[in-house]
């Protein structure tokens, strides 16, 4: 198109395809077939930690650019993300936006899909194994039971710190019955736990920590809405880790003795309690 | 072990492992890297229908059991499934036990799991995409986002017939503000969109209806809590179906036009509405 300023050129040339994938928890071999290909076929790969050390690891260096930790400047990460990935498909690269997890639960894939959509971009969603369900999952934790849960809702438990006041209503939260999983609540972990509580929830509620879920070095901690906080403090659980709070938390305790995942002792009992 | 009947001498052999295996909503690119392997070395394959057509056509028919669909006889599939995956292990086989989506999610997975246990069976799970994220997800309905859910809800539309009263508290549910999304929920589609309503919920709610996530023929229906079961009605959608209830139903319009899942043109079309 005759005219054209560099930029606009570029603009016409073909453009590539953004695929928003999912990592699951962080064992490699939870990838999807889809994503363990598109990791390989892909030009770029713009990721955060999340993945974890083994997934991240076996992505080459020079095609991996780390969007997770920009520190300073006036533009939010999510901000410079959203443009990259508009920039890097205008050169007519093939960029996967690796997010840990599934992109679509407390990823920000949503936003950044209608970000690629208002620009005009061609993108694809894989999803991922959640590390709401895995992370759960591996540690022994079933997040629905026929028998004692009917539900299961996932929340943060660090919201979006723009919003000026909690859209979680975790009274209404505690009043559905079913399982809660709190991903990002290691910090909050007080707060929450004492907001439910006041909402009536039974002080002997199992709760269960699962930390770096499926990584090499995952640990596990277990107590009941009670005692969770000092279990966390003792064990010194940190973040990455998922909260899971209900009944299904106590299940681990029947399942590990014949459970392989993780070590052929059953999942890491390093940081267990009770 | 001198003495042994037949039946003992069996179960001192080498105990087979059984896996509990996610197949994701269908796609078999959405299989995990372990479940496709698991899937190729496995000596017996126990699943039902939902792992849908391209995935169970891929297993070699001489591994497959079907235990999704046991007529009569005084013993419910679960039952007849929980002893199979027993015998086949004290057989020394290695057993996967393929569940649609994830195991722990309304799968039985956390019985079956129960149960092994209860033998003193080795079993490992591997979890896989739920079908309640992957399913919108690929729909183009991001079941979180930052400007309209700070929570997902899980639920099943077809509860455990032998309960006596609903464990479902749709009331609480409508109370969390979050994105609902029931699974197994076609045919009581009238009953919970009226209890949803009859809380309080906003009769314009977007409600999004995806058939069969991820196979060759998916259909996707939307409409609002007011107009979803006339549409469902219209389209003829059918089990298996997820349906979202939430603000972010709404995201497909916004994103389908550059969404490259499924179709060049997209994710399927027909059966839309609005």
């Amino acid at each position: 198109m005759g005219g054209s300023t560099p930029d606009e050129s570029e603009a016409t040339g073909a453009t590539g395809t953004v695929y928003l994938v999912g990592s699951g928890p962080g064992d490699p071999d939870l990838l999807t077939v889809k994503a363990r290909r598109l990791l390989e076929e892909a030009d770029v790969v713009l990721h955060d930690k999340l993945p974890g050390p083994e997934i991240l690891g076996s992505i080459p260096e020079g095609k991996r650019e780390d969007v997770g930790k920009r520190a300073g400047g006036d533009r939010t990460s999510q901000e410079y993300t959203n443009d990259r990935l508009v920039e890097l498909a205008r050169e007519g690269k093939s960029v996967v936006r690796l997010k840990g997890g599934d992109p679509f639960v407390f990823g920000r894939g949503g936003e950044e899909a209608e970000h690629l959509a208002a620009n005009e971009i061609p993108f694809e969603v894989v999803p991922g194994v959640t590390s709401a369900v895995g992370g759960p999952a591996v540690a022994g934790i079933p997040v629905t039971h026929r028998d004692h849960a009917s539900s299961v809702t996932f929340v943060t438990g660090h919201e979006d710190p723009t919003k000026e006041e909690s859209a979680v209503d975790w009274a209404a939260l505690a009043a559905t019955g079913g399982t809660l999983v709190v991903l990002m609540g290691v910090g909050k972990l007080p707060d929450y736990t004492a907001a439910l509580r006041a909402a009536g929830m039974d002080a002997a509620t199992p709760v269960a920590l699962v930390e770096r879920a499926t990584w090499p070095d995952q640990r596990v901690a277990t107590g009941t809405l009670e005692t969770i906080v000092e279990v966390r403090d003792r064990e010194d659980i940190s973040p990455p880790a998922i909260t899971v709070v209900g009944e299904v938390a106590a299940t681990r305790e029947t399942l590990a003795e014949f459970m392989r995942n993780g070590t052929s002792d059953g999942p890491a009992q390093e940081g267990d309690d009770q």
